[in-house]
């Protein structure tokens, strides 16, 4: 009885772990999807609360953007710039707790130096945090591009 | 006395996980120093140790590193390019129980489009973990670059 009793705890542990994993990657995936539908709609509002108060966003070739109000202005200048057609792609989630950490790769279409629109990608990195209602949300957020094919 | 037993146990709880922040902190800038010393001195295995054994890299303008053997082909490659000079300076570190996450921002010389040996710098997030001996290793490093100056 005492072994059954062992195995039983450690399959409900695992159960529980694999379940608590299930849930961040699946808030991250939704989230992802929801950043989408906003950056493809225009919607920088949108894109801008997926992040949390103080995200920090640390973009290639720029200084770091504190803040989500000043995430919401570089987003929406991006977006007035003419890019279009974002795809996030997870490809690893590892919780930590209160902390998810998240890898992918992105791409979308932008004005390249000529202006014409022209395909681009790149890998991302972001550092999740649950906030005090349980919702996750994007702290701290890097990427860097392939090369221009 | 028994709001005297609380306050005890609150003052110590926070002077635990003040504690245990600078503990890793700590670690982080010392593995940091040791990982500009290997690299300045071409040190291509001593630069490798500093990561997880299954560690992934996600450099700029290239795919993704994986394993700390890849990583080291991938240091020895950019020393032998004649990169040289690298500092590291952390900016954040956030503390996980078994990861941490560091924000920081780096400069070295290394040979420009010219061929000529150029000053160079970006930002830098590395997500760390503690093994089972205690040490912190770079499980995620993903940088990007300034603008050329």
């Amino acid at each position: 009885m005492k072994f059954a009793t062992q195995l039983s705890t450690l399959l409900m542990t695992l159960v529980g772990s694999t379940i608590a994993f299930a849930d961040v990657a699946a808030e991250v995936e939704a989230s992802n999807t929801e950043f989408e539908k906003a950056f493809n709609s225009g919607d920088a509002a949108g894109v801008a609360r997926r992040y949390t108060e103080d995200a920090v966003l640390l973009p290639p070739g720029m200084p770091n953007v504190v803040g989500r109000d000043d995430i919401e202005a570089m987003w929406q200048g991006f977006m007035d710039s003419g890019a279009q057609e974002l795809e996030l792609k997870a490809e690893s989630v590892d919780a930590y707790g209160e902390a998810a950490v998240e890898t992918g790769s992105f791409s979308l279409s932008a004005p390249g130096a000529d202006g014409d629109l022209t395909p681009m990608s790149g890998k991302y990195l972001v550092v999740w945090r649950q906030d005090g209602e349980g919702a996750w949300r994007m702290h701290q957020d890097i990427w860097n591009d392939d090369p221009v094919e």
